[in-house]
């Protein structure tokens, strides 16, 4: 009888390297979706609980690496996947590891190069869902590297959620990764910013429901602002002049500093909106600000 | 036979002051909901096409105020409503003024002082909605002041959106309008980093639709943060703890620099997040960097 865990042999083996919220998450889709699982941990109490759900949970790194062709690696950040895959780097001939760490797009490109030299292919992944959602139609998880790689695995890798092939350079991934992030961090900030101002003055959950819904709505910013920059038009058609949004955004600092609230967070935009409207841009819209992060552009002008 | 006009008696009389793209938009709604609607602007060209539409629009701005017993007043700045209401303050006796500009608390208790100083009684208000949204269900208008003039104009208000009152405090509809922009303005300043990011490698109008699947869906971030802020307890079920969260956000500015993009937007929550971890709550939720953004409590722990 052959053991589904013997080098990796069985096509629809799929190893998880880290056992965190995200790792263990993983594991449980591909456990869910009938995938013969191995997991390893670096501290391993935390594959006990995937253990008794079905998931082999070999002593060592090597035999974890060795029960399957497909890799997944989610570890706390690039270094963390250095130091636990180094030394096991040997192993990784003839693999395939998908790398769902978060980080940056040279980080993705050297442990390509990395993997390569190992005589493994890499595609480097980027996760956008919180771990309730893996499994769910709400998750996709962005992919680049070897297309033929992701075909081979795509069967597999889609019970984690809609898989997104981006290309075949492997920083693809983690620069829409970061891109999504940083917008997820600015609405959150713009969040944080919402309640600390009225707290105190209307509950917190009293308040999401008009912050979420407004949020939602002025959702369309995005589609505006993407129609403008591939357009380079950013006054057709402008229903809040970038004046009129200067004029008002003092009141933004004003209210902080009324409610006893630091201005960090809504601060910065500010002196950006000020130098378009002084080059003479306060009839269009905000869009032009983009123009302005470009740090050659700033270079240029200043 | 009775003028419509003649010194605001008709009940169903609305006058509108101030013709801007805001302003404009909210005349065409008041025509379209049937009201007899007197407009007023600083520079007299901007009334014509409503006049072509039905509103009267009288040669000074005496006689648009005299034409209505509910005044409408949506100007640029705090500034501005002082500067063109001054001088027809004795005109107000007897009237509601609603004021729709952008401004704080402050100058909303303020406007109220002046306003019942001259007889006349404030409704201060603040608009969730681009223009194009004015008089459809998307649009919402907070409004804040005394209740019996709110009850008594509700029925022309309501052509605007759907209006919200939020107390009698003069201050409630802009502190909340305040907070509700502060928090577009995060969300697009992350929106803004997201292009900036990925332009010239990415089509903005292609990454769009990524973008806003995935700022729609974090949306959630909202209701548990809120409920988080209520209870007090930040940990509780958190599946994406603090720790894991700072020790990738060196990759957002680190990106930034590998795209040659400005950092500014995306970094101050950096810091804050580093000193939350400092100080052992790295296993919370990322919602206790609302804390620190009280300034007392900054001053307190420094
Ligand atoms: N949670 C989310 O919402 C989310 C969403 C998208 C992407 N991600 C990404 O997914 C990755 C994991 O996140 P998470 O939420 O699972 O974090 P987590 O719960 O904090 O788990 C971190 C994992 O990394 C391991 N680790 C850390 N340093 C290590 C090292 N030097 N060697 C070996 N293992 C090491 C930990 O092992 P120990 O148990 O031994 O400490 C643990 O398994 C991160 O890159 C994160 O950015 C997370
Ligand atoms: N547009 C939006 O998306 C939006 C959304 C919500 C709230 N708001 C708020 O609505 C208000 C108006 O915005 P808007 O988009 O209509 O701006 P706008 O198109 O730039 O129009 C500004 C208006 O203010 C008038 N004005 C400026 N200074 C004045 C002064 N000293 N005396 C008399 N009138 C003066 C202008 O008159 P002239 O024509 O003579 O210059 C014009 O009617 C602002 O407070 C804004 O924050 C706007």
């Amino acid at each position: 009888m052959r053991n589904e865990n013997d080098n990796g042999d069985d096509e629809k083996a799929v190893a998880v390297l880290g056992l965190g919220a995200m790792g263990t998450a993983l594991a449980e889709a591909f456990l869910a979706a009938g995938r013969p699982t191995t997991v390893w941990n670096r501290t391993p109490a935390k594959a006990q609980a995937l253990a008794a759900r079905g998931a082999v949970a070999p002593p060592t790194l090597t035999d974890a690496v060795r029960a399957s062709r497909l890799v997944v690696v989610c570890l706390l950040d690039h270094a963390s996947v250095h130091e636990a895959l180094d030394p096991v780097a040997d192993e990784l001939a003839g693999r395939v590891l998908v790398n769902l760490t978060n980080g940056t797009p040279s980080q993705a490109r050297e442990l390509a190069s990395w993997a390569a030299g190992h005589g493994a292919e890499l595609l480097d992944g980027g996760i956008m869902a919180v771990p309730p959602m893996i499994g769910t139609p709400a998750a996709f998880v962005l992919y680049s590297g070897p297309q033929g790689a992701f075909d081979a695995h795509r069967g597999a890798l889609d019970a984690l959620g809609e898989s997104v092939y981006v290309g075949s350079d492997h920083g693809q991934a983690a620069l829409r990764d970061l891109a999504l992030l940083s917008g997820m961090y600015g609405m959150y900030m713009g969040v944080m910013q919402a309640f600390a101002l009225t707290r105190g003055e209307v509950p917190a959950t009293e308040f999401a429901p008009m912050l979420r819904r407004w949020l939602t709505g002025m959702g369309v910013l995005v589609d505006s602002t993407a129609a403008q920059l591939d357009s380079g038009d950013y006054v057709t058609g402008v229903v809040s002049n970038l004046a009129m949004q200067t004029a008002a955004y003092p009141n933004f600092l004003a209210v902080a500093q009324e409610q006893g609230v630091r201005p960090d967070f809504i601060a910065p935009l500010y002196p950006l909106m000020q130098r378009r409207v002084a080059d003479g841009f306060g009839h269009e819209d905000v869009t032009g600000v983009i123009d302005l992060l470009r740090i050659d552009e700033n270079q240029k002008e200043n």
